[in-house]
C-alpha cells in the first residue's frame, strides 16, 4: 500500500497553554500529509480534482488516540498509509511518532466525490482504477 | 447527563480553498465546548485545576463522522452532552447542527489526570464524587 | 463613519505556552470583524463580491500594537471603524478592549479589487458610490 | 546583523476560501522564524528565557505589506533579519518570496522582558551584551 513519510517539527502557535499541542493541530498534520500522499501516488490535489474532475475526497469519518503529547521543538515524523481501497471510498492510518515512540494514532475514511451534473450536489463516484492502482501499490 | 450548547457563526477564516470548514477546525470548536462544559459544571478550567490538583483532563481518544459541510456565515449550534463518567475518565458527545441538520457527530474520551508526586510524570485519578455528580446530573 | 463591535471570548485554542493569545489569532479576530463591517454595511462578504462583481478586498498593508496580553477566558471587545475611503481603497482602525483597557490596536489598508478582463489579475477598481456612502456614515 | 532563512510549503489548512493564504498564518510563519533565529543565535526559545530569566520577547509592535497572494503548494522562502537593537528591545524584518519575487514584508518590534520580582508585572529589562553581540554579528 502506498505510504508516505513527513518529519515537521512542533511550532510555538501548535501549542497550548498546557505546552503541549492543540489537539486540533494533529488533524491539520494529518491533512498535509493526505495532500503529499496524493502527490506521491502522481497527483498533486490540484491536478487530482482537475484530471478525474471530482471535487475532491472530503472526509466523512475520522479517529484518533493520543498516547503521549508533543511539545515545542519536538520534531514528530507522520507516516501516512492507505489502508484500503474500496470501490468510492478509502480508508487512510496515521502514526506521528517522536522520538521513536508513537505519540498519536489516526485513523480516516474519505470518499471519492464528484458534483452531480443533474442535482448539483456531492455524491460519490467510482475510483478510477489507475488512482486505486498507485494507492495499493507496494 | 450535564449538556451544554453554543452557537458560533462559521468564520471566513474557519474555510479552506473547498469553501467548507476545515475539518480541524470542528476539533477547536468541540474542545471550546468541553470548556464551557466544565463552566456549567461549575468550574471554569483554571478553576477546575486549581480545585482538585488536577494537571487536566487529557484527550486519550476522539472520533467524528461528518455528514454534511458547513460554510463561512452559517450559524451552527453545538451541542455537548457528557455520556458516561467512569473511574478516572469520562466520555463526552458533540453534536454540530446547520439550519436543524446534524453536520457532524464528535465523540471523545477524556481522563482525569495528576501529575505523580514520586516520578513526575502523568497519571489517572479518580473522579472526585462532586465533580462525578455535576457531570451526571440531568 | 462606520463602526462594528463584537465581543468574544478567548479560547483555549488561542493561546500559547506563555498562557497568552498568539498573536496571529488577533488578525484572525480583525477579519471576521471586517467581515461584520460589511454586513454592517449592507452586504455580507458573498453579497458585496456578487453585487459589485468584485474578487474581494485583499490587504495590503497592516499595522498592529500590542499593549497587555489577553488570556483564556477573556471577553474582549473589538471595535472596528471605517478610518478613511479613498478611490479604490479604504483603511480600517481595529480596538481591541479587554476589561475596558485596550490591549491591541490596529490598523490596515484594503483594496477594492477586480479581476481585469484582459490579462486575467487583479487590480484596483472605484469603490461604488453606494458602498462609500454606507462606509462613511455616521 | 543576524539572519535566518527557511522554506516552508503553504499547506491546505494555511489557505481560505479565496484559495489564498488567510493573512494571519503569515504571522504564525513569521514568529516561528523568530524561534529560529533565537537558536541561530544559539539559545533555542527554552534556553533563551532559562538562561537569561527572562519571561520572553514580547511582541509590541508589527507591521506588514501584502504585495502578492500564495496560494496552496508554493514555496516561499521566509527570511528573517535583525534590523536593529536597542538596550532592551529591537527590531526584525520578515521578508516572504515566492519564485523570487517578494510577497510579504514584515516588520516587528519585541522587547527583553522580565517580571519583576516586586510586582509580578512584565517590565522590560536590558538585552544582555552577549545576547545584542550575536544578534547584530554579521
Amino acid at each position: 500500500m502506498l505510504s508516505l513519510s513527513q518529519t515537521r517539527r512542533i511550532e510555538w502557535g501548535d501549542c497550548d497553554p498546557a505546552g503541549i499541542v492543540f489537539n486540533p493541530r494533529y488533524f491539520a498534520f494529518f491533512d498535509h500529509n493526505v495532500n503529499l500522499l496524493y502527490e506521491a501516488a502522481g497527483w498533486s490535489k490540484p491536478l487530482l480534482t482537475a484530471t478525474f474532475g471530482i471535487v475532491g475526497c472530503p472526509l466523512v469519518e475520522t479517529r484518533a488516540k493520543f498516547m503521549a503529547p508533543c511539545t515545542f521543538g519536538d520534531e514528530v515524523t507522520i507516516t501516512t498509509s492507505v489502508a484500503q481501497v474500496r470501490r468510492s471510498s478509502f480508508d487512510l492510518v496515521h502514526t506521528l511518532t517522536n522520538r521513536g515512540v508513537v505519540s498519536v494514532e489516526g485513523f480516516e475514511t474519505r470518499v471519492w466525490s464528484i458534483r452531480d451534473p443533474e442535482t448539483g450536489k456531492l455524491r460519490s463516484a467510482p475510483i478510477p482504477l489507475e488512482v486505486a492502482a498507485r494507492f495499493t501499490a507496494d
